[in-house]
């Protein structure tokens, strides 16, 4: 879908979150696990039905509070094909509970290995006269470092099924800087570079995450919907606040999906630089903060869970009133 | 498995090629898919069947020609389940012919979610007491835009598991140079503008994807096997030539995975400037023009990818013994 709907759930909720679906097998609680591994014994099958009733019992939990979910690929590759039928069908769950789906998948490619990746998320395959969609999610993550080619494919999808995609801007990790932020010659430069008035010095204006937000702008063209937020989004993290002001200011069009909150350090006071003046254009995200959230309150995992996101809404509520 | 026993495989077939599975429905013969949608209907699971069939049919006309094989994961994702499916039971059956199985999957995380990708294709999940290996592949490919949070988890896996991994440097696309070949500010360059000598015109010594590079020797580390390769490679583009010379030259312990020959115009005598004065190093790939030489040729789909092999193979024989 495009990112109208995914601002019409926030809207109504009142919650700009999404839940990351991280389900590391240490994050189900072991009443689960036991359960399914005394049925099937200690298999990939039995891991992936524990996950999958874990996940299920999450979203009945959250989906009247919470507008979207972000399965994060990882966890169910990790349980085999079977992991992947987990992750289908969590999918498929969720959406049949009205959330919005942002499959974190982080693909890259190009040309027509990129299409199908954005056959087997957002579009269709055609099996004889049959059109099957295979995952059918909302929307999902790209690496965009293979340049246009590797985004296009996407956004062609995107505008074709009405969906939408994500792409790597400024990661919340601590080395994100490490190829993200090196400086490069933006056009100015080049234009100053080829005057070859040397002695002149010349300012760094751009950096790697600059130049690959900027080219999300511009492939974007014209697919921007009701709130002004193109198909094309960007993944910024909360852990860089004064990137994410930077950003917010200059990707005018780029709805942004934030991760780095909570148990990565961002506070919802730097979360929130991701908004635009009306408070829209962003979604924050939290993972285990609230899928674990049981192991430190104890008791059931899925009013741990509720108590968790309520309090993250809350947080955000009163940050941004402020 | 570390690349000794990859650059072993290349010694002793005459052969530094790697056949991409990339099995794009129509590349699969009509009957085959036909028959099996006669007996599963028009559905993925007929598809996935008829991969399968097919990649089997060519994993037995190449594995006494060809060391390697490398599926390309969207190809399979984008049958759903049922394709993962698919995919893992023909890495297994490559592996069953003693071929080296790269899994083209250009994964890209952080932390735990790095490391669950990295369980799930070169290491092992724990479920209770049984430890499992989901996929079990040799190698597979990764994209290093998050910086050392996302190499290192793969990297500890490879050591653990005696496996390896390549990630992005210069990639084969059109479009590859319009994040890659930014022109940053390299040591020698930050150095000077801390000396404030403001008038001298700074030199442009590196780009985005030397960056990469450069960081990818520095993460192997002691990595290194017999023939001076870490376990750490590098995906770089037959189809840049003069930056591939510049890479070879530069990262002495990097061992390229060359895309782009062939079908994307990279012709052998490009390609070969990716192996060191050994002829060792590298290996370079090729998809469509051996698995749908069929289509060229007419016949068996199995004899023309075989006869497509041998060509390639002496092609790259001769134009390295000029």
């Amino acid at each position: 879908m495009s990112f109208d709907r995914l601002q019409e759930l926030i809207d109504k909720m009142g919650n700009p979150t999404v839940v990351g679906f991280d389900p590391a097998l240490e994050h189900v609680p072991p009443s689960i696990l036991d359960r399914h591994i005394a049925e099937k014994g200690e298999t990939l099958e039995a891991a992936a039905a524990a996950v999958y009733e874990f996940n299920v019992g999450l979203i009945d939990a959250l989906c009247d509070i919470v507008p979207a979910v972000k399965p994060q690929s990882a966890y169910y590759e990790v349980l085999g094909p079977q992991g992947v039928q987990t992750l289908k069908m969590t999918c498929d769950y969720a959406k049949s509970k009205g959330m919005y789906v942002i499959c974190d998948v982080k693909r890259n490619d190009i040309g027509s290995t990129a299409s199908a990746y954005s056959a087997a998320y957002l579009g269709s395959v055609k099996i004889g006269d049959t059109e099957i969609r295979p995952f059918d999610v909302d929307a999902l993550t790209v690496n965009a470092y293979l340049g246009s080619d590797g985004i296009k494919p996407f956004i062609d999808a995107a505008v074709k099924y009405d969906k939408a995609m994500f792409a790597l801007v400024k990661t919340s990790n601590p080395s994100a800087g490490e190829i993200q932020d090196r400086h490069i010659a933006g056009k100015e430069d080049a234009a100053f570079s080829e005057s070859k008035q040397s002695d002149r010095p010349i300012a760094f204006s751009s950096t790697v995450y600059t130049a690959v937000g900027d080219l999300l702008e511009e492939l974007s063209g014209d697919t921007a919907g009701k709130y002004g937020y193109t198909r094309v989004g960007a993944v910024v993290g909360a852990t860089y606040p004064e990137e994410t002001e930077f950003l917010r200011a200059r990707l005018r069009h780029t709805f942004f999906l934030v991760p780095g909150y909570g148990a990565q350090g961002g506070s919802a006071a730097e979360a929130l630089r991701a908004f635009d003046d009306n408070g829209r254009g962003a979604i924050i995200n939290s993972s285990r903060a609230i899928i674990a959230a049981w192991k430190k309150t104890g008791g059931d995992y899925k009013e741990s869970a509720r108590a968790e996101a309520l309090r993250m809404r809350d947080a955000l509520k009163r940050t941004g009133s402020k």
